[in-house]
C-alpha cells in the first residue's frame, strides 16, 4: 500500500504511524504460502484424544525455565527462571513458573499431608486436605518474587538476558483459604504475636511472620491458575504472603506455630538479610518495592525486523499495591515517555506495559521506571548503592538499562 | 474444640458457623503423619533440572480433558471437555482448555504461516507472524463457550457430570492485536459490511462476522495465559470474538475477506442455527446469554465429608458483560440466597461464586441463577423450551439442577 494510505489509516487507529509498512502487498510476490494449498490444509490433524492434558507446540520448545546449577552449591538445591522475555500479558503459565527450593521438590500423596496449628492457641489443630476443602476460599492474582531477583546485578551488569536478571518471579491466580480463618479456628492467644511457617520438604524451610500480616491477607493456597499447585510450587499446600519476598511463601506447608517472638531461623538471619556498607545487616525486609523491566527488546529478544514500527513491552509490580504509571526512555533518561498500561490492574500483581514507536534504526538506551499506587518511584541502581552499599544481594529493584545497537542486538549495560 | 469456641471464633471470622468441627484435636489421635518424621522430609526431592517445562503432580492424573468420540461422526473431528468440576478460580490452565475442531489439530511451523486480508479493501495485504509482532497489542480475559455447550440437555438430563453438561468452555487471558488496526491497514471500503474469517486447517472452517463487531472488540490473538496459543486452540493465530459463540473464534486464522453480505457457509446454516418449534431456524445467534452452573458439588464431585460446613462453588458468565449477582437455592427454588462473588469481575469473563453453609445432611436440590450487568436473569430450561421448542441444540443457558442425597451422591436432574 502507499505510505499515505497507511499513515492515514494508522492515525485513524490512534497509534503511532509507521506500521503501515509492516505487510506485503498481496500477490506482489506470489507468496507460495498463500497461492498454494498448504499441506496442513490437505490432511487431517491430530484428534482430541491426542493429549488429554495438553502441551505447547514443538515449535515453542525454547519457552522453558532455564536451570543455572552454578548459582547454588548443588543443582539439587537451585533455581530456575521464568522465560519472561517470551511471555506476554500478566499470567504466568504453570509450566514455566520460577521455582526455588532448598531440598529439592518434595513429592507425595496429598492424602498423607497434614497441616498442624500449634503453639500459643486455645486448641492445637490438625487439618487434612479434605478438612481444608470445607473452609471459605478466595481467589487473587499475586506476583511471587524472590528477594534475590536481580541480585547478581548489584555490582554491575552480569546476566545476559532478562530471564536471568528478572526471571525469579511469577504471577498466577491463587485459590486459597484466608489464613485468619484457620488461626481463628485454633484461637490465637493474646500473647501470640508471631507465626512460624514450616515446610514439609527435607530442608524444613521455616520463616517468622508477624501476626498482623498473617491476619491480614495471607492465604493457605491449594490451587494456581485454576488447577492444583504444581509440585515445585508446594503441592498440595503453600502459604501465600502477598507482596512479600518469595522465601516467606512456605511450600509443602505442614505447620503453623504461634509464638510471642520471631524464631531467628537460618533463612531469616544468615540468608535473606541485606549486608550494608557498615558491615551490619538489614533484617525483616519483607516487602518487595516497586520495580519494572523491559522484557522485549532484551538480550534474548533482539530487534530483528529493522527500523520502523516497533513494540517495546515489559512488566511492572509493587508489593505495596498497584502500578498506575510506567515511564519509558529511549535515550538513557534524557527524555521520558508514559508507557501504555494494558490489562487488569490488580493489587500486588504484575502489570503489563507497552510503548509503540517507530524506530529510526539508531542505537537506543532503554529503561523503564515504575510508579506505584503509594507514590513511590523505582530508583536507579546507584541510588540503591548510595543507601545500602555495594555488598548487598537482595531487594535490588533498581532501573535496568538495555543498549540496543543499529542491528537491534541488545546488551545488558549500566549508565551512570 | 467445643462448638461454643468454634462458633465464637467462626462468627468473628465473619463466615457461617460450623467449620469449627472441621479439624482434629492435635495429639488426640497421635496422627502418625504428624508424630513421625515423614519420608519426604528425610530425602532430597527432585532438582530444578527435572522438568524445564513443568507438569501436574502424578496425583492429579484425573484432571484431564475427557474425549467423547460418540459425540461426532469420527473421533478425529470431536470435542473434549474442560474438567470444570476440579478447577477453581476463573483461569483455565492451558493444558485442560476445552477444544473442538472439525478437521483435527493443524500443526505447522509458524514461520510458514500467513494472514491475508482481501476483498473490499483499498489494498490486499499479507502478514507474516513477524509482521504482526510489530502491531500494538492488548490483553483481555475472555470466556470461550461453544454454542452447543449444554446442548445434550435440551430434552432432559443426559450427561453424568458438569464436565459434560457445561465443560465446552474455557477462560484465559488472550494477548492479541485489535482486529480494527489490521483492517485499517488494508483500508476497508465503504461497501465492506461483513468479514469472512477462514482457518488454515483441513476443514477450512469459515464464518461470517458483521463489520461492526470486527471493528469493536475482536482480537487477532497469538498468546493465551502468557504463552503461545496451544496447537488445539489455533496456534499460531486465532480470532477472538468476545462474548460470541466459540465457532466464530476461527483457529489457525489464515484469511480475512471483506465483503458486502454474509457468506452463508455450512457452519452458519446447516450447523450452529437453532431449530424452532415451527420448523424454521434462528440464525446468526452469536452472543452467549448469561449462564451459571454449580461445579461442586456435582455428579463428578459428590459431598464425601458428611454433614457440617460445606462449600458450594460454581461459575457464571455472560456474553453481554459482567455478572454482579448469582443466586443459589438448596431446595429447588423455594428459597434463594445470594452467592458470594469472588475474584476479579471482568467483562465477558468467567466469574467465580461460592456459597458457604452448614449442611444438615438432608437431601438438596441445588440450582444457581446468574444476573448479568444488563439486568438479564438466567432462565429455566422450561422457559427456553416455551420460546424455542424441544428440538434445539445450541444456546441452552437454562438453570441446571443437581440432586444431592443424604450420602452426598449428586445426580443430574430436572424439576418442573
Amino acid at each position: 500500500m502507499s505510505n499515505k494510505t497507511s499513515r492515514r489509516n494508522f492515525l485513524k487507529a490512534g497509534v503511532a504511524a509507521g506500521a503501515g509498512l509492516v505487510a506485503t502487498r498481496a500477490g506482489a510476490e506470489g507468496d507460495p504460502k498463500i497461492t498454494s494449498v498448504q499441506k496442513w490444509a490437505q490432511e487431517l490433524g491430530d484428534g482430541v484424544d491426542h493429549l488429554p492434558y495438553g502441551a505447547p507446540s514443538r515449535f515453542e520448545a525454547d519457552t522453558v525455565r532455564r536451570n543455572v546449577p552454578w548459582l547454588t552449591a548443588d543443582p539439587i538445591s537451585a533455581i530456575n527462571f521464568t522465560p519472561i522475555h517470551q511471555l506476554d500479558g500478566i499470567i504466568t503459565p504453570n509450566g514455566v513458573c520460577f521455582e526455588r527450593h532448598h531440598g529439592g521438590v518434595a513429592r507425595y500423596d496429598p492424602a498423607d499431608h497434614r497441616l498442624m496449628i500449634n503453639g500459643l492457641v486455645d486448641q492445637e489443630l490438625i487439618f487434612t486436605m479434605a478438612d481444608l476443602m470445607r473452609f471459605p476460599r478466595e481467589n487473587h492474582v499475586y506476583f511471587l518474587e524472590c528477594s534475590a531477583n536481580t541480585g547478581m546485578e548489584w555490582r554491575g551488569p552480569q546476566m545476559d538476558g532478562v530471564q536471568y536478571t528478572h526471571g525469579m518471579i511469577h504471577n498466577v491466580m491463587y485459590t486459597g483459604i484466608p489464613l485468619r480463618l484457620l488461626l481463628k479456628e485454633a484461637g490465637v492467644k493474646t500473647s501470640g504475636k508471631w507465626l512460624l511457617a514450616e515446610g514439609a520438604d527435607s530442608s524444613g524451610l521455616t520463616r517468622s511472620i508477624p501476626m498482623e500480616k498473617a491476619l491480614d491477607d495471607c492465604l493457605v493456597a491449594f490451587k494456581m491458575n485454576g488447577e492444583a499447585l504444581r509440585p515445585e510450587n508446594g503441592y498440595p499446600l503453600r502459604l501465600v504472603v502477598p507482596g512479600w519476598e518469595g522465601v516467606s511463601w512456605i511450600k509443602w506447608l505442614r505447620r503453623l506455630e504461634v509464638g510471642d517472638k520471631p524464631w531467628h531461623q537460618r533463612e531469616e538471619t544468615s540468608k535473606y538479610t541485606d549486608l550494608m556498607a557498615d558491615g551490619t545487616s538489614r533484617r525483616f525486609t519483607w516487602e518487595m518495592d516497586a520495580k519494572s523491566v523491559i522484557t522485549s527488546p532484551s538480550p534474548q529478544m533482539p530487534i530483528t525486523h529493522g527500523p520502523g514500527q516497533t513494540v517495546i513491552t515489559g512488566l511492572a509490580w509493587s508489593g505495596h499495591g498497584t502500578i498506575p504509571q510506567v515511564d519509558i526512555t529511549l535515550d538513557g533518561g534524557i527524555n521520558w515517555h508514559k508507557a501504555r498500561m494494558d490489562g487488569p490492574s490488580l493489587d500486588k500483581s504484575l502489570h503489563r506495559f507497552y510503548y509503540d514507536f517507530v524506530w529510526d534504526g539508531k542505537p537506543l538506551l532503554l529503561q523503564s521506571r515504575a510508579h506505584d499506587s503509594t507514590g513511590y518511584i523505582q530508583p536507579t541502581k546507584d541510588a540503591l548503592r548510595d543507601l545500602r552499599g555495594a555488598s548487598s544481594t537482595y531487594h535490588n529493584n533498581g532501573i535496568q538499562t538495555w543498549a540496543v545497537n543499529a542491528e537491534g542486538i541488545t546488551d545488558n549495560v549500566e549508565i551512570s
